[in-house]
């Protein structure tokens, strides 16, 4: 999928969020706001998503695109081709903006951030109305995949377009097949804020009290699972029907207090919004937004790893990110920016992280030469024996980093390779690492020379790296 | 705290949970439960927490205490310094069993696991109620932290004990101050729970469709911050007391239909076992049992590494669990369990993470010499300057392996460590490691020795550790 233009019409916490995504996905992005804070606003977020999205990737991102404000909403979807309307949730307001949109752009896919309103509400008295469709997403939306579409009797071939761009954006778009109010998540947001709002006005809890109850608990479960699969295991080896028999009962049991809505009075709001200052302890919503940042960068690496849930979004994106060109010479193996859960106390990188990007480097090798996943599936592969690094300068989170590789020996079952680290932005050599890796067979566990064109191609390479002194890498180089 | 003797009453998947909570901190349990299959059941949540727990920290846990069963509740609660009862959820069973426990041990602290009753309620009819309280963990018992404390009217002394007992053993006990049905997070449970069976019963959505919509957008913000704190985010900068006002007014649209209950039909209930069985692919419930936990010790220890949330309780729990024995030579500095995201794709653990141990290694030298995360406040630190790693053997997750660390030089700014990473089993070197550090002023970021007392640390442990062959380790060893 290639990259385009996007317009972001309204840009608070949405909207900005919107232009992130689409900007750090290699996107040109035009922002329309009559708020004069708008600007200001939209580059907050837009820094928040620098220092965490590129983190979810063990490869770069595009390189970024432009980012515009326009006048109007005509001069922001002039030429788009996508468009994202995240105004407030005023459905007059929301119409006003729709009318101006298709006399400008009437054929370019419009999505809108409504967290409650349907489609069929939202596009009526419109001409242009079909190519209309909710896309909700979840905030921080440079962060979290889901994205729910509803088209609601709208276009069906614009909504799959919308979806391949969504999805080439890093996101999963989750298609609501039938129009209802609220579409799914928020429908259970809606039903938790409820009883939430009942315990904080019966003092049953603190607001930092319910959080811990979700976060410590339940929240761990549905980060990763969800609902159904959660209590399908919950009913043992009976399955999913036995736990809806065994908990189906309790339903009709009086334990909620939603069948009935608290009234927001000066004094619940005012106890809410003191709990809430208490449970935060001064720290500022810019402070929370990075420790929130933080937090989501470490689960969904985390669930990237696994390759669940979450994760696995991420990693279906970063397949398709593309890899570093390994024709160069030297290769540059990997390209990358260091997250923030590779730090240490003293606030650098942690030393077995040097270790990780060379291992990632030699795996880049690997690949290159055919010796990959699939070659390792076949029952051959490269044992690391020992390594050597040097650590000469320090770096942090949030750096880019590359490595540049020569193949020192290929000989046989032997494989010898030395990296350089590099700082980016400076070309300053951060660290570097000698590595002698051994063919092996996975039955016998015993080396061995490797298949043919895998030998071949190391020994070419060899060839071709011996030809050259490796300080001529192309990048400025510190000596 | 020490450990003791706990009594699990009912022996599920929460009771289960219990008795391998307590067995992996070092407690004895006593289990009694009728059900002939309860010993196989049991055994298998123990082998799973077995796979599971110990890899949320990077120290060892205590030696498992011993299990046993018991023909009767008399016999499991003879001797119990805690009583846990996780019996099914009907009042009159429970009220049978609290009084056998009564007649043989009337002064022990006495959880309930229920997810409904009050402690009031429980308690009702006995002598010894007031020792009663509600403990409500959830699923699975041995990975969440959370445990609700009710004690309704109860003991508090009681209450204090017990509070103090399952900290220890790794939970967060969040106490209820009020007593109502289903205490704080059920609540929630049942909320979402209801609206998703009118989702699935108006296929709206399927359960794989509900469950997306959960993990792949606010299941993540909840698993670390929770409701209100997101919330306080999302208000923007004017914080909880605007968001509350700007969504505040939603509630009273018709978004849920919470105020009726789905009537759990056949036809529904069948409904929900197709989409479940289609959901999970064929997956077993021991499959995703497993699924589950390596999705949940990845999560932990990603919220670990930042502080944050459950990983906080993880953190201070491993705070407590007490260090190597640092003075015996040579030093054991590492001792853990290898846990399952330090696995490669050929299986095995990550070349990356062998330096990782090794870090780990000097860290703990260092602290031992008092060069800790104190030195380095105070402006000083070692910086590694290069490390040399042979790889040797394998080694696999939930392998539990320990570093043997002797100090090879140690004068002035230098330090050189030489480490050998064994398997704990049966003392295979996996591999060694020579590091060199030099120590450095953090302000001027110039090489400088040492204070005195580390430095003569230092020296003490160089010479000592010299005087040995590195081969007399007190471990096996295959050479």
């Amino acid at each position: 999928m290639s990259t385009g233009s996007a317009a972001v019409i309204g840009g608070g916490v949405i909207g900005g969020g919107w232009a992130a995504r689409f900007l750090l996905n290699g996107w040109n992005v035009k922002v329309f706001d009559p708020d004069p804070e708008a600007r200001r606003k939209i580059d907050e977020v837009i820094r928040n998503a620098r220092q965490s999205l590129p983190m979810l990737y063990e490869r770069s991102l595009p390189d970024e695109g432009e980012l515009g404000f326009a006048m109007s909403v005509a001069e922001a979807v002039d030429g788009a081709d996508y468009i994202q309307e995240s105004v407030p949730e005023r459905l007059g307001l929301k119409r006003k903006v729709y009318a101006q949109i298709e006399s400008a752009a009437p054929d370019v896919p419009l999505g809108s951030s409504t967290s409650g309103f349907k489609p069929s509400d939202l596009r009526m008295g419109l001409d242009s109305g079909a190519r209309l469709f909710v896309a909700h997403p979840f905030n921080p939306v440079y962060l979290l995949p889901l994205v729910e579409l509803v088209s609601g009797g709208g276009d069906s071939g614009i909504l799959e377009s919308a979806s391949r761009i969504l999805t080439s954006i890093g996101m999963r778009p989750l298609v609501v097949r039938a129009e209802i109010d609220a579409h799914i998540a928020d429908r259970f947001l809606e039903a938790v804020w409820r009883e939430a709002l009942w315990l904080i006005k019966d003092d049953i809890a603190t607001t930092g009290e319910v959080d811990e109850a979700i976060r410590l608990g339940f929240g761990l479960r549905w980060a990763q699972m969800g609902l159904f699969e959660t209590y399908r295991i919950a009913g043992g080896e009976g399955g999913m029907a036995h736990f809806v028999e065994q908990f189906g009962p309790a339903l009709a049991w009086p334990w909620t207090r939603l069948m009935d809505v608290p009234e927001l009075t000066p004094e619940l709001v005012k106890k809410i919004g003191d709990q809430s200052d208490a449970q935060s302890e001064g720290q500022s919503v810019r402070e929370l937004e990075s420790l929130r940042d933080r937090n989501l960068v470490a689960l969904l690496r985390a669930l990237k790893r696994e390759g669940s849930a979450a994760g696995r979004v991420i990693a279906d994106h970063e397949a398709n990110l593309g890899g570093e060109d390994m024709g160069r010479i030297p290769m540059i193996t990997v390209r990358r920016m260091v997250p923030s859960d590779w730090t240490d106390y003293n606030g650098h990188m942690n030393e077995s992280r040097y270790g990780q990007v060379f291992s990632d480097a030699a795996d880049a090798v690997l690949a290159h030469v055919g010796a990959g996943p699939d070659y390792v599936s076949a029952g051959r592969s490269f044992f690391t024996v020992s390594t050597k690094i040097d650590y000469l300068l320090e770096t942090h989170a949030g750096e880019t980093v590359q490595v540049v590789t020569r193949v020192l020996l290929g000989e046989g079952k032997k494989l010898k390779l030395r990296h350089e680290l590099r700082r980016a932005s400076d070309g300053s050599v951060l660290a570097t690492c000698e590595q002698f890796l051994l063919h092996v067979s996975l039955e016998s566990r015993k080396s061995c020379d490797p298949e043919r064109p895998v030998g071949d191609a190391i020994k070419a390479l060899a060839d071709a790296h011996g030809q050259l002194a490796f300080e001529r890498t192309g990048e400025s180089s510190q000596s």
